[in-house]
């Protein structure tokens, strides 16, 4: 009910206005940042970070939040502070805070039976599960015809890197082939031929999580690999390209053959070397480790690449899916051949998963399996989202106010010499700060104005926020990012 | 309310009846098995299952549930018939289906605010985390300190098993000794000594789970490690027992001593090879693998080779914790000189984690990290749980209908001679049948009386019910496995 009456609100609203933007502000948003307390962790914060280190690791939170009382774009913490969030719980809440259709998903006897009886997916799922697969999560496939929910990002990649493995086999054993004999006893105890020598390509910078098999693929902090054993897995470099792009592009093109020509070595190495490679790792844009961005021919060429020889070509949407770049899927940018054979998910999806196509299907039962395959109850929240993005044209309104958010960094940066190499897509967005100190202070001081923002990489600033972030929320931003660019000298 | 006023008329009921194991029975709930179908699946899961096909693997899927008509130990299924579940969502459901106090968790805007506000915990939880750790997980500690929440068991163990990697370095390192220069780039590139040659010790007929790091220490069955490359870690034999226990202590004595025996060959062997063992990773019954249990001074001394040796010591509780084994954790029946350095847990608890001393702390942040580090939400289910557990004794009640499951079997098996090897704890029980066909079958036709059980390694039937099984149902389950066994010959 709740719900419906917002959704008419809006609606007129957006009729009588003719403004769009204004459609998607929730009730009791507040109009801009408050900050009450001097620091940031305030008082109560400090308090409770204190009492949380007894417990467990503390070192990380930024503050205690406020759920109750955060909404749409801001997110209150216990101190009072109100934050316009342009950071999102790491890129993750595709409609902010409280949203009155989220809310609403549970408030009946029907979804709260989906959430307290939860299934073993893979054994006895609910009568609407292939609905829901179908009715959702494949409305919004990357143009593959089959998905699998998992847990979370990282859960996702694990299973989909396997996915590769056993595509990978089975084009080398021959379709019809079954397992040998040597290969059921050697896997046994993790020998190959059963636990062949394979490797997965992954780039520089790339991050893929931080489970142990996904962490031989990510590169972009010493810190969360130290001390992890990994696979002798090949990493190539990706793309750095000079901005702007549109004055540098002979020389970013020449950026991406030297990248492309190192990846074919690479892969030639790792077959001589016996450790073919039977997978190609890569996110659209490289969330964690800088904001890196490549050109659709880059991708182009890879995915050509990696079909010429026989290795599966992945691409993470972890943080990149959902809509954030202005299309579901950022690789829809690219205006690839054929989709990937896999694509990853999680974050603003709710749900972690992938799809896949039908090579990457596991030919036998039980090789991607484990006991909750997903979680139902995210789904419903799914399908909310998407509801609301189609209803509310979320996608448009992205990129319209993504490219306002982008104008004006690109203003910022004419004005601020400190700042270069604005990018992105849609409003998923970074800023290069001149030095990671710099960028630091930038972060922090953007906090103590109320506006979250995060790092990414050694320089960048990336912004993250929810589809629903407004041209007024861009305005916000942008004048407390000139006050603390000010604040620099 | 509902909760509370049922939890009067079970008081009330007690009272009057003098029976305690009548008291966890929710209203509604069968007193026996119905099956109307000829066939399971029945038509319309079938139906079902050819729908999913189209979109997801579907090959694994027993049949499709009616969790709006499951109710306490019985589920039920799309085609009419209601089953006893001795399953429960491959060991997952503390309290079956749809009670009423887990029903009632998000029955206020409170809860849905948690729910649908799905913090990234590391960064900005909830003023109510550090006191729900403490009440909630920390009540039922297995005596470790400290508590890490995750989002399913393998990734509980994946991130477990990277403190155990950090802990061993660190004490080889020195513990003030900063990372080197060599380290921090080596590790980039996968290399040691950043990414250093160590193993984690694993047993055969293990489980952990099946993402890549955890896949090297499962060794249960092929189909979930072939073609996936593997670390070259040590496997050690898992004590494999004569039953009775009470009959065959010698022998099963020097079974101990000599799988121990391989245990310290294999440290030592791993650690001359330059690939030192940095863990033990162990389950307290072998829960996938066979319902293969070890003595209490077998844990013993193995914990004390691992200490020996600098190795860490993990009890992986995935299965066996939250309560069914009669005690919360299996592992509290060992008597072990300290509790675990790790000890992981997930399925009844709802909620994915680890409880780890401070030695296993990392000492820095961002080490283990994501984004979400488990999901509030699950922890408020877990609360509930809890709390009924307790006020009801429920481990009491798991001991008392264990015994009498146990004693049922073991005078099945004194009339069938194809049984033998009646073996576990509180009610989490096995059987084995004389052959794995016939142990199919046992299972297969069990279903279709309308009793859910599993298969748990080559020959065991595994028994995994909730913690409210009651007297009851053990009696409607023996009829029927009498009726079972009878129609083998």
């Amino acid at each position: 009910m709740w719900a419906k009456s917002l959704t008419t609100v809006v609606q007129n609203a957006a009729k009588t206005s003719g403004v769009r933007a204004a459609s998607t502000i929730l009730p009791g948003e507040p109009k801009e940042p408050t900050i009450v307390t001097s620091e940031i962790p305030g008082p109560k914060s400090k308090q409770l970070i204190s009492e949380l280190d007894t417990v467990t690791q503390s070192g990380t939170i930024q503050f205690f939040a406020d759920y109750q009382n955060s909404i749409g774009n801001y997110i209150a913490d216990v101190d009072g502070n109100k934050y316009l969030d342009i950071f999102m719980q790491i890129s993750s809440m595709p409609l902010g805070y409280n949203h009155p259709e989220m809310l609403n998903v549970f408030k009946n006897e029907e979804s709260l039976k989906v959430l307290v009886n939860r299934p073993a997916l893979g054994a006895f799922p609910t009568e609407y599960w292939p609905k829901k697969l179908k009715e959702v999560l494949m409305s919004v496939s990357p143009g593959l015809p089959n998905v699998m929910t998992m847990m979370c990002g990282s859960c996702s990649n694990e299973n989909a890197y396997k996915c590769l493995f056993m595509a990978y086999r089975k084009h080398q054993r021959g379709e019809d082939v079954d397992f040998s004999e040597l290969e059921k006893s050697s896997c046994m105890v993790n020998q190959p031929p059963g636990a062949p020598n394979l490797s997965l390509l992954s780039f520089h910078g790339g991050f893929h999580g931080r489970t142990i098999g996904t962490l031989s693929t990510t590169h972009s902090k010493a810190i969360h690999k130290l001390d992890i054993p990994a696979f002798d897995w090949p990493v190539a470099p990706f793309p750095k390209y000079k901005y702007p792009l549109e004055q540098n592009e002979r020389e970013n093109r020449l950026e991406d053959e030297k990248c492309l020509a190192v990846v074919e070595e690479l892969i030639e190495k790792y077959n001589k070397k016996g450790v073919p490679v039977a997978g190609i790792i890569i996110e659209p844009i490289q969330s964690e480790g800088g904001d890196n961005e490549a050109s659709p021919e880059f991708f182009q060429k890879l995915q050509r690449i990696a079909k010429k020889n026989g290795a599966g070509f992945l691409v993470d949407e972890v943080q990149t899916g959902g809509g954030a770049t202005g299309k579901m899927w950022c690789h829809e940018h690219f205006n690839l051949d054929n989709p990937p054979d896999i694509v990853t998910f999680s974050k603003k999806m709710l749900t972690g998963g992938f799809y896949h196509n039908l090579d990457h299907k596991p030919t036998q039962t039980y090789r991607v399996y484990n006991t909750w395959m997903g979680d139902p109850s995210k789904l419903l929240l799914l399908e909310s989202f998407l509801k609301v993005m189609k209803q509310q044209n979320l996608l448009d309104q992205v990129n319209t106010v993504g490219a306002k958010l982008k104008a004006g960094l690109h203003q910022c940066q004419n004005e601020f010499p400190v700042l270069n190499s604005v990018r992105g897509r849609g409003s998923f967005l970074a800023v290069n700060v001149e030095t990671s100190a710099l960028r630091d202070k930038v972060v922090a001081n953007l906090k103590k104005k109320g506006i979250l923002t995060g790092g990414s990489g050694e320089l960048a600033i990336r912004f993250r926020p929810s589809l629903t972030l407004q041209e007024n929320h861009v305005n916000v931003f942008l004048d407390r990012f000139r006050q603390v660019l000010k604040g620099l000298n």
